[in-house]
């Protein structure tokens, strides 16, 4: 038997909690024998949901709490004022505990991402830690961004640690060899901002497969299997794609509205939603922040429980990866050089 | 009798010249009576297309050239060494002639926004041109986007100077009182990076209608007539656009495969063909540089005709917005307070 090491789960915070959470863990639980969760969030409500669901009893552990740090809290001071947080105490809890790999929470992004950074530090030389999401591509192949969000105003050297921990990720996760662009408003050497510019001729020089700069038309092409940015132009590609996603589902609808009933509401409905699903659940699935000591992972505010269950099933799997060392020496080597 | 203009088109720039812009010309001549046109191309090949449509003879003036500015050629390189290209004899055109009003190119684009820069001059006090695309939006109105590529490294007056030009170019287009944003990755006053921070608090004491932060996934809400942003955010928004269109293409492909063939073919694919005309034809139709003396429009590479019409109309009613007096004036009205 392989050891059973767990995922710890805010079941608090997001607009979906605790219900997507609860459910996830169950799809979750299915899915990866070898796990077992730890779930932060109100005792009498977890209980009551896994008196339904008896034959997991045994494989998850309450931590009660029902503070959440809210949405529009200021992400420092509510890490600071509110000890007994989901977020705060999920965090203590992946840092202190041996058997715990990772921490994933709905809640307050903010709050998440500094409270990491307080409550469980960057890995050694790591300048800035990235939040990562994957995005579908058009081929069967996924696309890491990074960063949408943790870094404004980010220097060169920023960037080259992100592309150096998305070519030790990627490549824990089995990929060979990863191809890593750099975003930019056109693919030759002499455009782009004075960021994009410095950051090509260092990145160059690093020992990855760097592709060369990316348009943001190119991000879904399956072409690159990670796309490094600072994050707020990564923030800009990634909500512009919920964006246009939502555009397109509405204008779907209205070119829906002269079918027939059956083949409007039987047939292409259903297809539509599926696809609709596919696309957000890669897209808004877990984004995990890549730099801390232990993977912490963002799920969406208003997360479905597949997209819960995706994330724990990801975050329990990069527990073998020894992220922490892995990444640490790949900054070691190129400051050696 | 109103009188007659004329707007400048370059026949040669671009994949689908001359053929999309010489359909589209016939289109715009049809469409607006007191427009006449200056086509800048191969004299042989306007003169044959218009033997066919002879009764249009008498409103085109053709100028002959076939010298192109190649997509991959250094823009002030190729502006300073190619005076007899399509772009710069129709910048010189629509710069010497007072009775042309706008200038329609499909071709390289740094060499359209340099040599507009060069040949035409900037507005008295506008420190940088913006170049503007119109997107669609869920709704029926509209929304302005600027800048999309022109300005590397913005500082925050040159996003002021960008908010003004958008507020008198839609007055001028006939919209009351226009929503204009600043393009953040929150809608939190403190939220984003130092450029956004600082024009933030100038866009304030604007006298215009500033809406405030908008985050990219608004910006097909038609919440907002116009999202300020600086070039590299811009185009990162407008490509990410292209990009997330084909992949929903891509998808919706794949969903119709399993649909009985009649469904697919006859009911379905026209629609959706129709769907995607609308989106890539308002999104990558005209994107006009605003701050220059006389306006320059930039249409995609692959502009169908529609397109190119769309532009040619668009730049016909410009004519009449006095946008030189007009810009120049709002930008010294702030510098004088």
């Amino acid at each position: 038997v392989e050891k059973v090491t767990k995922v710890i789960l805010d079941v608090l915070g997001g607009d979906t909690a605790p219900n997507a959470q609860l459910m996830g863990a169950i799809k979750a639980l299915k899915q990866e024998p070898e796990m077992n969760l730890v779930l932060v969030g109100n005792k009498q409500v977890i209980d009551a949901f896994f008196d339904k669901h008896a034959e997991f009893k045994s494989r998850i552990e309450v931590v009660h709490t029902t503070t959440n740090i809210e949405m529009n809290e200021q992400p420092t001071q509510a890490i600071r004022n509110k000890p007994d947080s989901a977020i705060v105490m999920g965090l203590e809890l992946v840092r202190d505990r041996k058997d715990c790999v990772g921490f994933i929470s709905a809640g307050n992004t903010g709050a998440l991402m500094t409270g990491a950074i307080m409550k469980i530090g960057r890995i050694a030389g790591v300048s800035r830690p990235a939040l990562c999401p994957t995005f579908p591509t058009v081929r069967e192949r996924k696309v890491l961004v990074l960063d949408v969000g943790a870094n404004m105003d980010c220097k060169p050297i920023n960037l080259v640690h992100f592309a150096l921990m998305a070519d030790v990720y990627l490549k824990q996760k089995g990929l060979e060899n990863p191809r890593i662009g750099l975003l930019n408003l056109g693919t030759e050497e002499e455009k782009g901002n004075e960021l994009t510019k410095e950051t090509f001729q260092l990145l160059k020089k690093m020992p990855i497969n760097f592709a060369g700069h990316v348009e943001a038309r190119e991000t879904f092409s399956g072409d690159y299997d990670a796309i490094i940015t600072d994050g707020f132009a990564g923030n800009v590609l990634l909500k512009s794609m919920e964006g246009c996603g939502k555009l397109y589902t509405t204008e779907l609808k209205k070119a829906m509205k002269g079918f027939p009933a059956v083949i409007g509401k039987l047939i292409l409905a259903p297809r539509l939603l599926k696809m609709k699903k596919r696309l957000h659940e890669d897209a808004a699935g877990g984004a995990i922040l890549l730099g801390i000591k232990k993977p912490v992972t963002k799920i969406h505010g208003n997360a479905s429980p597949t997209t819960v269950s995706n994330a724990l099933v990801l975050s329990h799997r990069t527990g073998d990866m020894n992220l922490e060392e892995k990444i640490g020496q790949a900054l070691k080597d190129i400051s050696a050089d």
